[in-house]
């Protein structure tokens, strides 16, 4: 199993980043990075925004959304309004003024996914880093041209993996590589949600594919991270079930079995069919590791068994910080130190490639 | 999802059956069935012989191994020896005298699997019925020789899947069948163990495969029953990881992914890597069916949760029999009743082809 420098220089610091960086920011006459947020749905409001707020590396000084009521309310209650008054709020058509908005350092991208692609290289552009959703894009080649302008504009890109900087998350990573499982063999992982009819998830054009793109990707990201290799040999199905209007245009449930370099094997579903409570399992020659749930915004839990040893019960830890708080932080901490992201733009590419030799091979058109 | 009117019937009546058979045979004059065993491995002799012990409709009469001294010990503990003390212990080559034992009704076959095709058609050939463990067979021709041997000489023919009796998997399947979950849209199931060096199931020429053969046929079998539908679309990898000398002629990991006609997907991996404690997930629009462990001798544990209804926590009932008992009871009712057993040959030939499907997508060698 191949363990990158980077990877391990990121998991020995990981644990402490959160408080040297609240410390040093505490401390600094720097107001923290201003995040401008790119759509105001749900996970921007009821989590993006109050992650930072409850972060001290941060702070929310714009808002781009097509609806200034919602904008202005939003605005007020992060206190945007106050620090840049004339220039918090911008609709889609006047995004790239956010260029003139000195106090923006950085663009968190939150739109249906078609639209990541046009608004991270717009931002980048604007001389903005940029924080996008996953998945990054609705094509590979939408995703190449994202690394390359941001690339241009020396701007920082980084895919919003969550999971990759989730304190139990990290624990079954860092688990795995000390060997505590032993050589692993084999993972099972799946993802999936019932989704209700309306939603622009189920629209081709905004989404790009089905529940695969939207949640069946924690379960190939995931594949990636616990190994640390890349997976090979993709071999997939897909299907509709429900023929109930909601999968007119994307696919219902996928199942898919990859094959790593190593030998591990994987094999994962995903589902807009049903609510499956994300989960994996990592089978080693010396144990299993199970997180159930492995990929919510809240309460993840892994249990291990290990041979001969006794077995790890870890819930999400109760002091630990809010995990859209902690990606915030790992953001600012990139720009102010100029560092890589461990989640890029290549790794959000790399998922992009896959999911369109998962589609292709279950026979759909790729990505 | 399609269910038989045998399914159902058999669903009806397996909680009662046990004690209405044992009631039966204590009241009758009969001594019950008569069992040959034939192959004093582990499951012989700490699973299969207690079983039938336990129960009250069949005893050891009979014993084929080509240990005699550990065969003597075997039929003393039985009481075999006193029933029959001449023709109670056969060597393999003496095998087809088991004919003129009139005390003898059944065979069950628990041999390195290559021999499995001989013995239950010589079995047949000599007027016995047959219970023959899985795998079936090596090979999809002997298993069809299995069923045209017991067929011509007018005897059932069973194969020993265990879990097709075993309360905790009925209840799964009752439930799916009931709508308890909605409609099925996805099963993960995986299992496997770390295998010692040395054993027959690592020789290819006796065991015709790897874990598939032996341990992902729970898997494979599970997703059948729970479905109640055959799998399309095999889409499957496999590896060695470990080139210890124990995978010089099997394979060590599969990974394998179907799609059921109704387009439910399911997503399976098996190792002889890997203690991997088998498991099933069925996820439902409505619902979510987890067993684990689901395959084991005991300790078979499921938890559903069901929307909008209190979740099921299900531990193997405390009271019920064991399974060997309830297999071999359900044996002993087919022989009396002339019933067809559910497990019967064709079903264990249904495994083997697919078993054949799978091995051929993952670039080996078919069954």
């Amino acid at each position: 199993m191949k363990v990158t420098r980077r990877e391990f220089g990121w998991l020995a610091g990981a644990a402490a980043l959160s408080g040297v960086l609240m410390e040093a920011c505490a401390k600094a006459e720097s107001p923290g990075i201003g995040w401008c947020i790119v759509g105001l749905g749900r996970i921007s409001m009821d989590h993006f925004m109050p992650g930072v707020k409850q972060g001290k590396t941060g702070r929310i000084v714009a808002l781009v959304s097509g609806h200034r009521d919602k904008a202005e309310q939003q605005a007020k209650m992060y206190g945007a309004a106050d620090s840049a008054a004339d220039s918090a709020i911008y609709n889609y058509e006047g995004y790239d003024r956010i260029r003139e908005n000195k106090e923006i350092d950085a663009v968190y991208i939150a739109l249906p996914n078609s639209m990541h692609a046009e608004y991270t290289i717009r931002g980048a552009k604007a001389g903005k880093h940029v924080l996008c959703e996953k998945p990054m894009a609705t094509s590979v080649a939408d995703s190449r041209a994202m690394i390359d302008a941001c690339r241009a504009a020396g701007k920082k890109l980084m895919i919003a993996y969550r999971c990759q900087y989730e304190p139990v998350n990290l624990k079954a990573i860092e688990l795995i590589r000390s060997g505590a499982i032993g050589q692993v063999q084999a993972i099972e992982s799946a993802n999936g949600f019932n989704i209700s009819p309306g939603e622009w998830r189920l629209n081709r054009k905004l989404a790009g594919g089905g529940p695969l793109m939207d949640v069946g990707i924690y379960s190939l990201n995931a594949s990636r991270y616990l190994t640390g290799e890349e997976p090979r040999d993709i071999r997939a199905n897909s299907s509709v079930i429900d023929h109930d209007g909601r999968f007119n245009e994307v696919e219902e449930n996928v199942g898919w079995t990859m094959r790593f370099p190593s030998g591990i094997v994987a094999s994962c579903n995903t589902s807009y069919g049903s609510d499956m409570n994300g989960f994996y399992r990592v089978h080693g020659a010396k144990g299993m590791i199970e997180l159930s749930p492995a990929f919510g915004y809240q309460g993840i839990h892994m249990k291990a068994e290990l041979a001969g040893r006794p077995g790890i019960d870890m819930p999400t830890p109760q002091t630990g910080a809010d995990q859209f708080t902690v990606q915030a932080d790992y953001v600012a901490d990139c720009i102010r130190n100029n560092k890589e992201p461990k989640s890029d733009g290549e790794e959000g590419l790399r998922d992009m490639e896959l999911m369109s030799a998962i589609y292709k091979s279950a026979g759909l058109p790729g990505l």
